[in-house]
């Protein structure tokens, strides 16, 4: 039995994808979650001052989608040949894509500036990407990726969850294929279980 | 033999650690490189308005990470087990969050604050992310993580490069395990070659 610990701030962020994969996967870990106050002590100690940390059997590895891939590995939710592996894999970096083009919305402070930001996220980026998530889940029997599910799945449906709550719009409304992923994954048994007991927090 | 295009800016950028595991591990490809010109017309065609296009047998994937992993475990350039993996994985994403942090100096157009970005960028990120990679470096016998060679040290000396040209500042002069490391990878024969005979541009 391995020794596995996953620290991250009291939030979703970054690293509910990681809890519901080992979740699904019936693995057993200590969900570490550190307060603000508590992180500059914490933050040097980490590889390049950031988290989430996986930690397995005394070995530390940060950055949320090695881990995910890592996990995704461990639990048969990869490919099933390196070809499928790079979809995976290209989808999950395009994932990121879209998170990042959110962060100067979530970080504008000015009430103007933000709203315009907004209004260009919901008018522009999000279709763009949407549209494009679409016909990858349409080709894909209803998955991202590799015709079946995966871990990259995982991801796409707690980013969704990310951007709809920092936007306060369901950024999938629109689209069919997207939402009935994001649903497929939340009613996993095993995620279902883990929403309805998680802590309550705001992102 | 397969049939091998990638296709990218005139430029190295995202692609030339591709391009440089492509020449190391001796597989014919088709160096396709479009001008700014035709962009928008290709734009619309690729999976998510985005350079590098790899492509194989005519299935394309996109994600310059993504197909540099690829290409890494098709020419044994991966790790020996899913956890070095998983540490070459976290450091690509590592210097993927360096390469971001670079943007804002290089769209920057006033001269004041684009100076200023350079003099942060200098002071600070550059240091924190050096250090910690001479760390990485000590402890994988000259290497970013598994001890040995993997595709991961060709994006370090891309990105090395790409940061150095950009900043128009040596960033690792002052880092020794880094700058052994770039070198060792331009002076590996089919690098060094291909550095040798590559059309010259600026980024």
């Amino acid at each position: 039995m391995s020794d596995i610990k996953l620290t991250y701030f009291n939030g979703r962020g970054l690293a509910e994808h990681i809890r519901y994969l080992l979740k699904y996967g019936n693995i057993a870990f200590e969900d570490i979650r550190i307060e603000q106050d508590n992180w500059p002590a914490l933050k040097e100690s980490t590889p390049f001052g950031q988290l989430p940390l996986y930690e397995e059997n005394g070995k530390v590895a940060s950055q949320s989608l090695a881990v995910a891939r890592y996990i995704g590995k461990k639990i048969n939710l990869a490919g099933d040949d390196e070809w499928q592996n790079l979809e995976i894999d290209s989808v999950a970096d395009t994932l990121t894509d879209l998170r990042l083009k959110h962060y100067p919305f979530y970080q504008e402070s000015d009430p103007e500036k933000k709203e315009k930001l907004k209004q260009s996220l919901l008018s522009e980026t999000v279709p763009y990407y949407f549209e494009r998530f679409e016909k990858f889940i349409t080709k894909n029997s209803g998955y991202l990726a590799a015709n079946k599910l995966t871990w990259v799945d995982f991801f796409f449906a707690t980013t969704l969850d990310t951007l709809t709550r920092i936007l306060g719009v369901n950024v999938s409304e629109k689209y069919e294929g997207s939402s009935k992923l994001k649903k497929k994954i939340e009613e996993l048994p095993a995620v279902k279980t883990w929403i309805a007991a998680r802590p309550e927090t705001p992102f």
